[in-house]
């Protein structure tokens, strides 16, 4: 049973609002839905606009919670954070730095999966940039498994026993040597880049400063439209976001 | 300090062999180490063959795991299974039930992830697949978080309150009625298909038997080789492994 | 030297705009060029609008000719014409039939590649697409080469020894049995279609209707955007336009 | 009618072996056929080995000539000849050369184009390679539109009025000013290259020296495996092969 505080998803069939249940109200196009309308619903059930706009409540999940938050910089995608899950190495209870929050999104991915024992400290040096993404972690329920710290990078940091080190900034070769001992030895760091201008100095940066096994991926995902008689690939699709390189620490 | 039972990649600058340390020798081409000469090594260390070819010892992530098991069946590829994990609504302390346990290469994913107080409740009708995937989760040390049934789901399953449902196999359409009743309303099933045809006639089914929300997607990833001075995209990659539906259970 | 009746490209810097050299003014965003300030130029000049504003006189490639037609439907995509090209088995001197012209797009390219002694005819039932893709094979200086039917295909077409056929409707396996006999033995037919329910149907169609080394093909084409120091791949792009089938007639 | 001298695709049903008729014989896996049983049959009939194993005749198309060359080098592939093309401005008549002809493949599509009252210049500094290429021409029977040059170019080239230049060697920066002065103005440039290093080398280089529209694409292409009830994409495909720049050249 939906109460105060839940995050659902609110689906007309076509698009997809992430409503976080308190004393508000949410506009659709055609007409508003008051929250306390959803208290006591169901998910799976079928709620309606004052003028009568059909919605369903869904559970929301990683993808929607990434997505959806309050964007004022580039935030990372869907299919980026998979393959991010998968190569990193963070499993329920790692300790994981992140410098570069930005918005939040790949935060409140990697705090969903270190989560109940593990913890994201993250780094943003923009005191606006930290804000929003507190809001976006506050509204996705995981606050609690994330440290932000709205500092530069520019010396050691002080975490240890680190499982995991992602980089979403430009210039990951600057902050390497400031994170390097954190990291545990065996373990991976990720810096995630636009250009491949960016990716050889990153690339060839890690190669001379001890990280090993190091990989460069792009990934793509295209949807299909299945419908009866008529099915296609969708049109069209981000050819690209970012290369994303995996490092692990040698002694 | 590694210490038996440890999961280690044993990686010589290509290729990386997934050990548990116990009493054995791991034989790569160039000579054999003793697993007992692995026992207090630190990760990242350095170890040689009898005949003195080197290797550095890493820490497994879960691409490794997924992909060294023991297979007699096609497993999930790490491009498919990052997607699985954003878009599957799964997080730690989850209760799954996967049908279609193969050689448990998902099911490794999903229990990583479920854990520590979640659970993977995976059916597979075949012995033989029931015992690799048995041992593939016991090497990977995730074996407490999964219950392997192995029977088939040919009338309705007894789970309850389960937030995610994942279909690996063939016909998935004659399984749904069967694992519906389990899955939590407002929350996800995921179909992988390798055909379009059996796309078309899960994604049909799935529409008119109470699931909203479905997408159909395919994933590429292409390796970028960063070497100085000639950095080119790898030259072939697999261009289809599977189709994955995602669809979100209604009223 | 620049004469009346030549197709120029004249290039900003970033748009490409084809035109006709007549009497007529070319109307940029900054300005305007009267079409014989044009005259005497010479190819890879650059021009200026009354407001001063630079363009540079390029050759057309047939890329521009394909893609800067006047479209009432759906063109065929260079990456696509490209493939046809190399796969149609046409030829200086081919006699090629095309049932679908639309805005010719695609008989542009045909009847740029079989001149200047072969000739595509090419069937539209529409009367305004007849109209427009002969005004567009007329701007491209191409209409000498092609014969377009304004008439539906709806028995045998009396055409003989034709080389290839190019069939751009969406119900090709109507219209097979009409053209099949003026095909030459050992020669291709192509099918261009957007879904993979139609796909599916062409296919069988041909392969029960005396066709072999059937083929089916998708193709991608990504800029990469070429930048000191920032140097990535274009952010989006088509990721799907038609599937494109290839089959040989044999007795 | 089939004669000493054509032509020919022999097909069993999966692989194709392009055949030049004349006093050989052909050996497949499963017996032979003598060449002059292929004389006085027609494209599309069957013929039989020795051993009754059935091959049917088809005529070949581009994508045959370019990819069954004998080959020493990397040849370039159909999914790139296809967009050169539509990119390149060539026409029936064209006069082109290219620089790095290695086995001809690209030769073979650029004269097949350019034909009847065209012309292809073709450099090749290894003496090997333009035997080679010569074979391989001839055996497509476009030797009279191809002049094979077997020198370096390392001082300018005497060819006029060229329609299009395409480079393909691995360091066409140093041979630009040597082939600049025959192309004509407003008309196209091509490089093909693998590595991104050499691409922005190459960009740098025509934006520096007079040319302009550069681009720079990459294109895949996958097959559709069409089979009734299990239609699926190919499992693996080439997902890289070289990157094309097109420039244009400006005074």
């Amino acid at each position: 049973m939906i109460k105060a505080g839940d995050l659902v998803i609110l689906y007309d069939g076509r698009t997809k609002f992430l409503v976080k249940v308190g004393s508000d109200k949410f506009h659709g196009n055609h007409g508003y839905i008051e929250h306390k309308q959803l208290v006591g619903k169901e998910f799976g059930e079928e709620i309606r606009t004052h003028l009568g706009y059909s919605f369903v409540i869904l559970s929301p999940v990683l993808e929607d919670l990434t997505m959806k938050v309050k964007r004022e910089s580039q935030i990372v995608y869907p299919k980026d954070i998979g393959i991010i899950l998968v190569k990193s190495g963070i499993f329920p209870g790692a300790k994981v730095v992140e410098v570069g929050t930005g918005s939040g999104s790949l935060t409140i991915a990697l705090a969903n999966f270190v989560r109940p024992n593990g913890k994201v400290i993250t780094y943003e040096k923009r005191k606006d940039f930290a804000e929003i993404a507190r809001g976006n972690l506050g509204k996705a329920g995981l606050e609690k498994f994330v440290q932000i710290k709205n500092q530069e990078v520019n010396r050691k940091i002080k975490e240890k026993n680190i499982d995991f080190v992602m980089l979403d900034l430009p210039n990951p070769w600057d902050i390497i040597s400031h994170v390097r001992d954190s990291l545990k030895e065996g373990r991976r760091i990720c810096c995630l880049l636009p250009t491949i201008d960016q990716v050889m100095e990153a690339v060839f940066y890690l190669e001379e400063n001890g990280f090993t096994a190091i990989e460069t991926v792009e990934i793509w995902m295209r949807e299909i439209l299945v419908r009866k008689g008529k099915t296609r690939p969708e049109q069209n699709m981000p050819s690209h976001t970012a290369y994303l390189i995996f490092g692990t620490k040698i002694k």
